[in-house]
Parts: structure tokens; sequence; C-alpha cells
């Protein structure tokens, strides 16, 4: 399933000096398989001492590269997958973790060579996680396209009192919510901000999107899981808004932010390209669900 | 989709005899169409005058019909769901409803005969539902299978305080349970009691399962949304019961129930054969859900 | 409990032209009866032919008078509550609803007559709802306060992923809260956006605060109802805002709003003066809530 | 407010070996000091050599001492505390945690001296926690008392598919409720099976009951928080049950159970005696909460 492997991509987490000597051992463990790396810009600048490989624009890690490796958090991951599918780059990525157990990013340091020897004897397991493509119509007529990989969330300003959404499903109305705000959220982004939000846990294994409204007027309004095939459209019916306290905004992946007016429609559907996460085969899905939710405790 | 249609099986809720007229008008609305009715036993007793039609067995009911029109509300089609699939009859069903509106039986009264001609006309809207396949593995060796369209749930004796329960998925363990109980529901059933006890309404159109605990322990055991392909465990992990109000039971859509010891297993899985309903092209899921949960209001 | 009637305040929802007429008439059969109405300046400016009475600026209502009919929904009701207690004027209010069922206005526009009759004659039920009173202290050693009925309020901006409070109860940590924000409600304020952030109903006769965390990040953070006689401290722990969609703000009753800054804090305690709420005998508490949560059906 | 203490009861988990060495020394410790302690009969089989001091029934402990030490779990001190209030036996207990964390037991082993020292000079903090006496009032005129320290749970057979009950307070209706059963918790009970069943963490210090139903068909039936003044009535309205499978049962504090027929109530109100604890002063409420919720975590 996987490309031989020339060369490999290395992005890590703004400012993370921690992973400064990781990243020239793992250069040079790759160099002595005769694999070039090649780091993204600021990645490079990370450390003091001279990297074995090339650099390169942070819109073009994936372009040549048979497989990229993140260092951080889940919020690097999200940022780089997120650049991956816009830039059409089909490239699987290895996550290790640098601070507290992530649900995506979850190779430890110390298993780093230990996992990267799995991918590339190809062994490693491949996981296709989904990842949505968003367009936001304006009123007057622009489009803006985002992808993001855990969820859109639609949400009111701090001084609004609510937000009045009308969602609907391939053209057939679900219901107008009256809420806080909604989101929208791939199986990968079911254990993220939906689950704060009550919604349910959805294997990465489900095609579907959850629908989860946050804090709803109406108490019977329950997250609702959708096929992955539906084309959903959530449409602002409120009234414009007095102050940039009262806006109603858009983010996706919680990084970036559009504001929405009345009217204004946020359209969203499964993206063409899905990330595709390499793990050690040892690792299991509900395992890092049992850690992260301490389900054998109270 | 459908094959051309001969001969008609007819099912109605036991003692609803506000369906007596109604059963006859069908029958001879059918023959004058060159249908044959065929009377399930118990439904043609409803009716004091004489029907225009065989009569045919409760487990026969299927067997040469190429349709099968239930009068009722979701119990009777739930009944008559689970009796096609053990047969192995896939047939279509129209559920025509007596009483307040089901999330299943969503033909009104009024709305019959515009139905059945739009199935005789090929132009009514087929739903595939997903059924779920169980098997009790006994201490003593023995297996017994279930088929159920809603949902199986394991729960505790009205006098224990708990139960214990280890549930796996395709031999990879989600968790250890201490709760009040388990459902397992599929999309049709999300609706039912798994929405009383805190889960996800699912859209019938996905290809999943819903495991929810009930009233848990472990504050943070949240519903899960899984593959429809997998092969669900439930092991109890307790003690043996001292009285008949400790034991753990396990029911069929509500309807059919097992004690289960110690150490047996319910083994749960998709069932070779869906629920084939047939409805009105006009019926939305959204509708139906919009105004049984009185979306619309506070 | 209640002083002999001379005077009555008349205070309308602004706009509500559908009151003019009943203005006058309450004015006339008040009069009628040897007392005086007063309207407040911009509920007597409703009515297009000359009022029966004096007219008051809205901070002087409930000065000279025994009693203060408000005509509107909640909201009035909010704002008028707030402002006598604010001047500590210590008045009983009848709240008559125009437009839905409201929680608090409780009597019908038919009923306004029985419901006035009954205040007269004495016989009316008075119940005292509990207000809470708010500091809000500055980074710059300033303070402002507020009155609120239902619920203060601290959230955060649409573009800010959580906002990090930490709660304290008479100067004992109660947690650190990451969560989009934090309810402190009174009894009365628990039917409002309390139970759509999932908080429970706390009947008015129970000396208590609500304190519901808004979509909380750490799942076990359920909510609190602490002792009203507990003095709440919440300090807010960020950083500094980047911008004005991602700061934290106070708001109470919904209506008003403040900026909070990192380390500033909101000191929350029971006012010393209560909302004196007349209601015709006949209405129950729990009658209301049945209706608004439409308990008889599904 | 605590007596002049001239001898001390100990009561011990059944089968509580772990305890043995220690009930011996905490005897010394008081013998040391004047003080006379007296063991409950099973408590003083646990220790295989003399123990220093009388022995005296379950029942009768708390007779004629002025200070009872409970060494074992929550379980423990449930049963000691109604014992306790059933003989009308008003003296503190110190409750001596063996095992995980309990939230009332929350003195450690390594803490008793430190604890019974304060307790001497009269330091130590008293907890008075509000207890609830129930009333089984049968179809055949007879009455059965209960009096529990966290809740009486009407709860339905495992067969069943819902129990239908009618509750009121002091003669109002609250609801007719459709659900698996009924959790009606003092605060002390708050934070055991009404926090699994959805319903809130209701501090100590409050004067009040929480109504919460387990599983309810009304989703918006939501837990509710009553003045612990209320006088609660509970009707059973179902139907004679078919099997002791579909029975309706009341249990208290989880421990002791009846059945319920229909038309068979359940009065709840306020003990007339409290459960008087005990701690060091150095322990807080919120402190026990955030360590068994794990707060300061995901």
């Amino acid at each position: 399933m996987t490309s031989p492997i020339h060369r490999v991509g290395l992005v890590a987490k703004p400012g993370l000096t921690e992973a400064a000597d990781l990243l020239g051992e793992i250069g040079a463990w790759l160099v002595s398989r005769g694999i070039e790396p090649c780091y993204e810009t600021d990645t490079a600048s990370l450390s003091s001492t001279p990297l074995p490989g090339g650099i390169c624009e942070p819109e073009q890690i994936g372009r040549h590269e048979q497989l990229i490796i993140v260092l951080g958090g889940d919020g690097t991951l999200l940022g780089t997958a997120g650049r991956l599918a816009t830039s059409g780059f089909d490239v699987p990525v290895v996550a290790v973790n640098f601070g507290s157990l992530g649900f995506l990013t979850e190779v430890r340091v110390t298993e780093v060579y230990e996992a990267l020897s799995q991918v590339l004897a190809g062994t490693a397991h491949e996981e296709r996680r989904m990842m949505l493509e968003s367009h936001v119509c304006r009123a007057d007529g622009t489009q803006l396209s985002h992808i993001s990989l855990n969820d859109v969330v639609i949400t009111k300003g701090a001084l609004s009192r609510m937000i009045d959404l009308v969602a609907s499903a391939d053209g057939q109305l679900i219901a107008r919510f009256k809420a806080d705000g909604l989101i929208v959220a791939s199986p990968t982004g079911s254990t993220a901000y939906n689950l704060s939000a009550g919604g349910p846990i959805v294997h990465p294994g489900v095609d579907a999107l959850v629908l989860t409204p946050i804090a709803p007027h109406t108490l019977t309004n329950r997250p609702v899981v959708l096929p992955a095939s539906t084309s959903l459209d959530i449409v602002v019916a409120g009234e414009i808004a007095r102050s940039s306290r009262e806006e109603t905004y858009v983010t996706f992946d919680g990084q970036v932010g559009d504001i929405l007016g009345p009217g204004e429609t946020v359209s969203i559907h499964r993206a063409p390209y899905a990330l595709r996460l390499l793990k050690p085969s040892s690792h299991g899905y509900f395992q890092v669900l049992r850690q992260k939710l301490r389900w054998a405790e109270r």
C-alpha cells in the first residue's frame, strides 16, 4: 500500500526545542539506510547543529517525500494533515508524541526507531482517517474552502445568547438548532471537542459524520451520526450581529476561523483525501481510549 | 429490487380489533388487482366476517408472499422482522401505524392505499434496515441464537447493584463495564432504549452498531459507535447470583430474554438478512425524528 | 407580608404595543379601587391615549409603589428584578405573560384581574426568589457590582478553544475548569441556560447555587449544587487574549457583559434582596415545569 | 457539640482481617487515655488475640458509647449509620478507610491517631449528614420503615421494559416517570448511584433531596433538586408483574429491598436523625471530590 521510501519529510511542533537532538538522530538513522531526510523550514531551525538533509517549505512537504514524520502533539498533526490534503499529497504519516499521550500521536519517543523500522519493512499498520471538506458560501457569492481532520465548529460570539442554525442533509431538513453552536466531527474528531459537548465516540472504521449541538435549547436535540456520504449544509438563520462579540464563527480543527453572517452557509462533506496514519502493529484503538479516558478507574 | 407481487401476507397486532374492517378492505383491494391476500392465523381471527384469502401460520408468513403488510405499532413490526429474518425470508414489509406515531411504522391508516399503490407501481422507497444476530454461549457448551432489529440488552436484576461486563471487538478488549447494563443497538434501535440511556441517534444509512452503557460507574464510559462489521463479544464477569432478583439477563428487542451466568458470553454481529422496509416516497427520516422528538419546540 | 397597596407601578416590555390597551384598563381598574397607577416612562409611551395615573423613571419604579405589575416575558421581569434589587426597593411583583409561557411570568392575560384581586385581598401566594450579587474585581483594583436573578455566566470568545477558570467556595478550591464556560445559576435560573448545559432543575425552595461547566474537557466535571451561603470566587487563569474574539466575558442574566482579563476575579454570593413574586394561589411550580418541558409526552 | 468520651464503640467491615491488629492497637490507645473500648460482636471475632474491652451486639452499639469508630469502606459506614438512626442513638462517628478512598470514609489508616486525638481534644470537624426516612405503604395497609444515608431507589426487574411511577411533592404532582427507575438521594448519596444516572453533585451543606430518573423515556425528564423539607410520595402505576423478573423493587442504600406492587407507595422525607461524621480539620469536601473524580486530569 505504501510506495518505496526514498525521501522522508520531518515536521516538528513550532518551538519544540526538546526535539532538536532527535531531529538530527532520525536524519542520521535515515541516511544510514540510504534515505534522504528533508526538514520543514521552521523545524530545521530548531536544531543549532547542521542537520543531515535538505530543507523545504511547509507547503512543499509531501511533494517529493514518500513518508512524513511529525513530532509534537495532536495539534501539529492536525496542521500537517490539513496541509497535505489541501495540496493533494497522498503521503503516509508517522506521528511521534512529545508530552502527554495524544489520541492521534500514539508513537512514543522511545518507540520511534521500532516504528520506523516497521514502516520501512512494510509491516506497520496503516489507518485511513477520513477528513472533512468545507465550503463557506458568502452572501457576496465568494467561496472559501477548508479541509479539516477533526471537526468543523460553528459557534456564537461571547455576548450572543445563542445561535440559530438550520441544518440539512442532502437537501432534507434535519432540524433548526438554537444552541451555543454546532459541531460536525469526523470519527477522528469524535474524541476531541465533540466528546466535551456530549457526543459519542465513533470508531475510525465507521464511515460517518457526527452532528452534535453545543448546549441546545431544545433538550431533545441529541447528537446524530450521519453517513459519511452525506452532504451537509448549515445555514446561519439569525440576524446581523451588532458587535464583533455577537458574531457567528466557523472554525476548522480549532485553528482557522471565519465570520459567518445571516444567510451564509457552510457546506460539509467527506474530503477526497484521507489522512494515512502509520502505527506500530501493536497499538490498538481501544487501548488509547482506555488510557486517555481512564476507563480502568472510577 | 422488488419481485412481482402475486401474494401478500397480512399481520396485525394481537387483539387489534380496530384493524378488523381494514383487514377485509385491504384484502378486497388486493383481490381486485389480481393479488392473493394471506392472513396470519391470529390476524384472521380478528375479523368476525369472512376474509378474502388464505390463512397461514406466523412462521410461514413470508415463504410464499412477495410483500408483508404489518398493522400495529413498532412492537408488531419488531416481531415480524425477527420471524422473517430467522426463517430467512427476504420479503419487503409495509408497516401501517395504529395509535401514536412510530419510528418504524410510519404509514398512517389514511395513507394505506396510496402506499400500496406506490409499492405495486415500484415507486415506493425501500430502506434496508440492518439486523443483529446474537449467539448466547452457555457454560455447558450449548448455544442459542436470536435475531433482533432494535437491540440486544444485557441488564442486571432489580436487586443487583451493578453488573460487570467485559466487552471486546474482534477479539480486542474495548473495556470492562460496571453499570446497570449494556445496550448494543442497530441504527434502527438507536432511537429506542439507546436514546433513553444517553446514546446517539444513528441514521439507518450508517453501517454501524452502538454500544451504550446504562448508568455506568465510570463516568467517562461514553457510548461508542462501532463498524457494523465488528464481531462483538460480551462476557459476564461477576459472581453467581444468589437469587433470581440478582441474575443477569439478556433481552432481544425487549421481547425475549435469557439468564446469563458468570463466564457466559453473548456474541453479536450483523445478521445476514436486513429488514426491507417500504415507505411512500414522501416520507423522510428526519421528519419522523422531528415529530417524535418535538424538535420544533423547547 | 405585603404592605397595604396605595400605589402600583406598571412596566411593559419595550415596544409591546399589544399591551397598550391593557395598560389603560388595568389603570382604570386600580383607580376604581382607590389605588394610584404609575407608569414607567417607556411603558407610558406605548399607549396613544392618555393613561390614568403618573409617570416615573425606570430607576424610580418601586420607590413609592407597594406593588409592580410587569407585562411581557421572562426578559422584562429579569430587567425589573435587577433594577429593584440594585435600588434596594423591597416591593412585590406580579408578572403577566405576553407570548409563550414563561417560567417566571406565569400569569396569563386572561387571569390578570383574578390575580390582582387576590393580591389586593392578600390571598396571592408570595415566592421569594433568591438573587445573585457579583463583584468583578479588575486587575487595576476597580470593582463593578451586578445583581442577577437567573445566572452569572463566564464564557469564552468565539475563537478561543476553551477557557481556564479556577473556582473556589469560601476560599477552598473546588476545581480548575477547562471548558467553554461556567454558569453560576440561582434556583430560578436553573431552568434557563443551566438546563441547556446539562445542569439540574433546582426548586426555588432550595437554598442553593448551581455551578455548571459548559462543555468541560474533563468529562467527570459534573454540575455541583452548593449552599446559597457560599461565597464563590472564579478567577480567570488563562493568558492575555490576542483579539476581541478570544476574550473571556462575564454576563449577568444574559443582558450585560464585561470583559475579563487573566487574574481577574468574579465573586458571587446571595444578594441581600430577593425577588418577591406574587402568583395566584392556583399556580404550581411543577405544573409550569411539566408544561414547559412537555413531560407528559415522549 | 460532642459529649465527653468515656466509652468508644468499634465496628469493622465483616471479614476485614487486615484490621485485626489495628483493632487491638486502637483499644490499647483508648485504654491508656482512660477510655473503655467496646467491640461489635463480629468485629471482635476478627482478632485472634484478646481485645482490651467489652463486646456488644450490633444493635446495641451506640447506646452507651459517646463515639463510634468504623473501619472499612463506605458500605460499612452506611450500615452503621442506618442502625444508629433506626435505634435513635445520636452518636458521632469516625470512619477509617481500608482499601480505595471512599467518599465518606475519608480518614486513612495512617491518620487514625491524629484523627482520634483531634476528636478527644474537641477540635475535629463535625459534619451532620442528612438521612432519609421512608415508609413503604402496602396495598394490605401494612407499613414498613427504613432509614438510609445515601438513597432510596425504585427499580424495574430485569425483564420489565420500564416502570411507570407517579411522583408528588407535598401532595403536588411532580411528574409521571416512565423509566428504568427513580433515585431519591440525599446530598451524601448524590455522589453514589445518582452520579452514574446523570444526577448532580450536591454539597452536604445543601438542605435538599435529589430526584433522578434512570434512563427516562421522556428525554426532558431531568434531575430535580427539592427542598429537604419535601414530603415525597412515589406511587407504582403499572400493572401486576407476571413473574419475579418483572417486579418493581425499592432498595435502601443498595442493601435492603422490598417488592412493590401496583398502587403501593413509598413516602420519603428527611429522617429525624442525621449521621454525625467527625473528620480531621484538614480534610475538605472538594479535595475528596477532586481525587475521586480525577478532576485534575482529562
